[in-house]
């Protein structure tokens, strides 16, 4: 963190497959020096092919960064956090992209990594992988959670002042137990619902003949059915807990639902559709209103930490987050509802 | 039944909603002779500025027309088909719209209208509604399911060469109750789903977070919520016995996964996984082949009728019935896994 221009930033990114790859080449687009690696040989090829810097070994890759990004599989990050911390100095940020925080950053804060380790998840994907499916600008706009905590929050204002600046992220700042919470909903649910439906017409009598009149609410609801089932079956173990405690909200709603239709209550199933409908229209109609915070750098941290968290609680981002003149100031959007 | 070739042929269309309108229009671009009726007297006007017929009498739109298509809501849906059998003559097809088969099939069969109506269920629409969202090409080849009976089959047969000559429609023939058995899964479940994904994200306390990090997964699976809940309240009551036990089949999935899940068991979860992801895949890697198959037309109509029954429920579809020489022949296309 001695450096923190952007341009002069130096950077490493461990792990160089889809999310990885396309950090390494968006960091390098938004002007930062950075380097990658990548425990298969043929990938840190790749990436040398694409003009980048890929050393052989862990450490060349590392040594003296100002902030490292960890991108490889979730099992294998407690044990890269470990290597890559004892490679760097003291002030050098670390933070992944996994799609669970809750455990990692635990694991983190078990091994005195807190003050420089901040959790980290971009929202943003593609049905491909590997390097050769990276993109510059997979992260562009893409919201982006970290999670602040009262050791981290000199790292998390840093981290997020480079995310925004380099690819203009909407920075979700989040608890990692609210972010395992909010994607078990927001992601991991949905799939386990699409491989119901999906897997239910696989054993029917009449799932060819549901194939073939499949209607749209069909395709939309098991599209994510088609997904690599290893890697479903990996996202969704890593957020056990929070998924079945969700999948339970979900369940009763869904209890509900049958129940009014069994009960043939047309205004019962009005009602709930009615909910129902209120979520799904909030998603592609929220306004947002900007507004700014500032706190002092020189105390507990508290209320700075408890405003970050409730942000991102209420469905809210940074877009902007500066250091100066001791104090920091944040540039907050919140839905309307909420302000 | 008196003229065979679609140019000449004279058809109604009762109800002139986003449905029937579009069957108002593509009828008459296809060379038929088409009139509509609809009980709102602007929408007849409207149907009367697009250039199409549409008297103010019922009966001055259904007289001596070869088909009627009955295109009204569900539930007025046996009272328009009584009124219409009265003002037709005994040759006239009747045929419907609706989403629902079973029970409008049951309500004609005890009318004595089994020889003539044949119940129908085109699988196209549009988020939108009424007769200034009708578009003329709205079924060209869409799926068109056709329920035949044994006393029905002459006016099945005509009805599909219409819908096949004017729309080049894939024709599905199906019983009435493997029809609503289909659409409970490819439809009406998945909209029960929809609902009670963005119903639990409206209670959630995390709500307003979820929206804000909606993955694709939670977008595609929550679409449908965002439907009129009295239009979606009406489908899934008048499909209310299958609906509830398709839901059954979809929730024991749905256990099995959430009990992997629990159990920590990532062979079972990605079994579970395989099975859908191969359902999934079919919907659009279905690879179909043709076959002819001719009937006598003078026989008892068994094995034709079995025929047609089972290309449906096997998935398959007709995209030709000619009648000629006393005898009927179908061209169907079956997915190559059943052939």
């Amino acid at each position: 963190m001695v450096d923190r221009s952007v341009g002069r930033t130096r950077a490493a990114v461990v792990g160089t497959g889809l999310i990885g790859g396309s950090l390494l080449l968006g960091l390098r687009a938004a002007g930062l020096d950075v380097a990658g690696w990548d425990p298969d040989p043929t990938t840190r090829a790749q990436a040398r092919e694409q003009g980048a810097t890929s050393p052989d070994r862990l450490d060349d890759a590392v040594a003296d960064r100002d902030v490292v990004f960890l991108c490889g599989p979730l099992p294998t990050l407690p044990e890269t956090l470990l290597r890559v911390a004892a490679l760097t100095g003291d002030g050098c940020v670390l933070t992944d992209v996994g799609s669970t925080k809750a455990e990692l950053a635990g694991f983190a804060d078990g091994h005195g990594l807190a003050h420089r380790f901040v959790p980290g998840h971009p929202m943003a994907g593609t049905d491909r992988a590997g390097l050769t499916a990276a993109v510059p600008g997979l992260f562009e706009t893409a919201a982006w959670v970290l999670c602040p905590t009262g050791p981290g929050l000199p790292a998390f204002r840093w981290l997020a002042g480079l995310l925004l600046a380099a690819f203009r992220s909407r920075v979700v700042p989040m608890s990692a137990s609210g972010h395992d919470a909010v994607v078990a909903l927001s992601s991991h649910v949905p799939h386990l619902l699409a491989g119901a439906l999906a897997g239910a017409v696989h054993r029917a009598e009449l799932g060819d003949a549901v194939l073939a009149l499949a209607a749209g609410s069909f395709r939309d609801g098991t599209r994510v059915a088609g997904s690599p089932p290893q890697r479903t079956a990996n996202m969704l173990l890593g957020n056990r807990e929070q998924v079945l405690r969700q999948l339970d909200g979900v369940r009763a709603y869904l209890d509900e639902l049958a129940g009014a239709l069994r009960a043939d209550d047309p205004a019962g199933l009005v009602g709930l559709y009615r909910g129902a409908a209120t979520a799904r229209t909030g998603l592609d109609g929220r306004t947002l209103r900007a507004a700014a915070r500032d706190f002092p750098l020189r105390d507990t941290g508290d209320a700075e930490l408890a405003y970050l968290l409730a942000l991102g609680a209420d469905g809210g981002h940074l877009s902007g987050c500066r250091v100066a003149d001791g104090r920091v100031t944040y540039t907050a959007h919140l839905p309307t509802a909420v302000l």
